[in-house]
């Protein structure tokens, strides 16, 4: 696979404006505003995958939006690879703070980019990630070097939780029969220290309304008198957590996993610098449970975040008004050993039950999708570590991330094969939020890296 | 004036269509898209003046909206009323929640105003008190009984805290010169039953936003490790009351006047039905300060309200984002004794002061005003009294409101007169609410009663 450097070198002005075609199309699957655009998205990968040397793709209809299935098959006694990832993208707002338009996709150097990045919503979540995949299966089929069969589920509900995918493994479980599941939706420690995730947070994403008088009411006629739907709605929020910042849900940690003090001690040891942590976010302190550390706090520890809130007059100027209601999103990221349904649960119980009278409270479970710890002895994790090793000179580091990527804990159960992480972003991509990108070395990297995986899983698989 | 009831019946729905016409002009001080709607309005107000029978009308410039001011000026020697009004209007949203647009006009009829009602924002507050007063003028005119000289100020930023007003009335004291303020822009108890607004709240309204993180931030990678504005801006207005619901800022009710027991048994005597208070709002429970029921709440009590909120991420669906920032409108409604510029340093100070590390916090002051108390004793109110027994059949009782006018106290400070409160509108007009309205009863009782104040009033000062 000596050639894998020269291909990726010859091709890499086409790969990048093939990825930067498919940034062009706003694919917000959270906004049915963009409905046609997610659909689009979807034949738009389903041509590339056609093109780059899938034997057989087809446009799988779901409940919600398509899954793009596509496989090549070399031979059923060979192992198979089934490559995951997502077209769809969060939305783009606050508009306001991006340097360029969200969906008009532009390279820029950076500091830590010094060979350019590629500016635009899915840059690296997960449009880049997902079509380095594509690009690798391009080079293996175009030079014959394909070790075994792969098989591409691509789908276009994971910022929303994925329901349909779900839904689509389910009833498709001979289809799907793999050996080891390939995703690239995560991150690495940095260019020069890959890592592979070996943790995935949980997730329980909740909207909460809180509804006091009929109307909207004058706040000097009626302040004071009843109760105020967004005061109360910031109490309730604020009752979520005690003094020390732990969560005041009853039951919220019963089943939480704990780590050993060895285990703690030896996440302690990944390279990280609270001062730098601090300064690339401009806060002058960081903020969480007691008795953690950051790195533990935004991995091995659930949390609960209001992710949104809105209520009242929010325009221009002022306005006396008590509002009907009050709204917040929020959600909990939940660590292994907790079930997310259960969580959802404890949560809507003890919302409903800290509601002063005055107000009705109703929540409404958005999705979820439970915690994953993947063990770093597996022939998928190996093979991954080779391959790193050989494209980056060193060895990757195991991590457990604060992310969550609901179905790979129902891949498990459904598919019953392992899932490997091969991220190939970093922190500071500015996923969710204005501004996001993705390096050019970090596109090109994973193409170069991807089929060394495919080798080193089949030599190791023998 | 034996006539003034006839006149109002021959010329009622000119009176009607006139308002409506006025109505119609979406006079939003609050938010500069509507800014030469605002300036049309106020033209409207003069052309109006001019044909009711004014001498001299003028349009004022100031370092915001132009105030209208007009006179009639029969003999120096009798007393003047000068009349306040406003012509600009709240914000109409939320939109989806008004049953006809707001600003287009129809006459419903409802439980409480079988006689039908006029639904458009302002109908109530208060284009159409104020439009009384020169429907009023016009009647004195047309039938050469106006008793007195009359002048006229209505301006365009009472909604937005009336700073331009101040300015106005600190430059003009000899033009303004009077006997006695009337307004009418607050309400009165039913139909049945008129009453005289003899006490006012202060008001403080700020804005305060919490900084966080220099960017939106992914909630699995971040969450839990950083302060999230969202949870600390909930945290934090929910300090600002302690369980008692107090407010707990310090010195907040250091010069608050207590009301003594008598005072507060003769309040209690004005009639009320907390049964129908709260299914009037569909509540199964009132919520405010231990130790005083509602009517004292929502007028002798200072209170704090959210008057908006948000943050994050606010659209369809769910984004895992902890937000860079997170923004609140906050008012008080203060009561005499309580300066609004004190209490808006101490709100500030107290705000500042209880955020965590982690965040920033900017506080802004929107605007304020002093409360006020008027006695009852004087010949303005003996006046108002009269005409309001002539007109209804039964005395107005003497009420406390919780709404604010922050200008009445500048008044008295300023131009060292009293302001009579002869409110028309009711408590269910939903004003700075969806469905605004103002019952045709009401309006054509208002233009009814306020010739008998002018008379009374001449009377009573020789």
């Amino acid at each position: 696979m000596e050639n894998i450097k020269s291909y990726v070198q010859q091709h890499k002005d086409r790969f990048i404006n093939e990825l930067i075609e498919l940034l062009k199309i706003p694919s917000v699957s959270a906004d049915t505003a963009y409905s046609q655009d997610v659909i689009d998205t979807a034949e738009a990968v389903k041509e590339s995958l056609s093109k780059a040397g899938c034997d057989f793709v087809e446009t799988c209809d779901t409940p919600g939006y398509p899954i793009i299935y596509g496989e090549k098959i070399i031979d059923p006694n060979l192992p198979t690879v089934l490559v995951y990832g997502h077209y769809d993208v969060q939305p783009p707002d606050p508009l306001e703070l991006w340097t360029s338009p969200p969906f008009e996709p532009v390279i820029k150097t950076t500091e830590i980019h010094p060979e350019g990045a590629i500016f635009a919503r899915g840059a690296c979540d997960d449009k880049g990630q997902m079509y380095m995949h594509v690009k690798a299966l391009e080079y293996m089929v175009q030079n014959n070097v394909l070790p075994c069969n792969v098989k591409f589920m691509i789908e276009g509900e994971e910022e929303v939780g994925s329901a349909s995918l779900a839904w689509f493994v389910e009833r498709n479980q001979e289809k799907l029969k793999n050996d080891v599941i390939l995703i690239s939706d995560t991150g690495m420690i940095s260019n020069q220290q890959p890592s592979i995730t070996t943790g995935l947070r949980g997730l329980s994403y909740v909207e909460v309304e809180v509804t006091g008088p009929n109307r909207d009411l004058h706040s000097g006629l009626y302040g004071g008198a009843v109760a105020n739907p967004i005061n109360i709605l910031a109490k309730m929020i604020a009752a979520l957590h005690d003094e020390d910042n732990h969560i005041t849900i009853p039951g919220f940690y019963d089943k939480v996993q704990e780590l050993s003090l060895e285990e703690r001690a030896e996440m302690a040891k990944a390279p990280f610098s609270l001062e730098k942590y601090k300064k690339a976010l401009n806060l002058n302190d960081v903020y969480g449970e007691k008795g953690y550390v950051t790195n533990e706090r935004n991995s091995i520890r659930p949390t609960l975040d209001v992710n949104g809130i809105w209520g009242g007059y929010t325009g221009e100027g002022a306005k006396t008004v008590i509002a009907s209601k009050a709204f917040a999103k929020i959600s909990m990221r939940l660590v292994p050993g907790q079930d997310w349904e259960e969580i959802t649960e404890l949560f809507t119980k003890h919302f409903t039950n800290i509601a002063p009278a005055g107000v009705t409270v109703k929540v409404t479970p958005h999705h979820g999708g439970q915690g994953y710890v993947t063990p770093i002895d597996s022939i998928g994790y190996q093979a991954a570590n080779k391959a790193y090793t050989e494209t980056f000179g060193v060895p990757a580091i195991p991590v457990r991330s604060g992310g969550s990527i609901p179905i790979v804990a129902l891949f498990e159960k459904e598919l019953k094969s392992k899932t490997i992480l091969m991220g190939f972003g970093l922190d500071s991509d500015a996923i969710h939020s204005p501004n996001e990108h993705f390096g050019i070395f970090n596109y090109l990297k994973g193409i170069e890296t991807i089929p060394l995986f495919y080798k080193y899983f089949v030599e190791l698989s023998k």
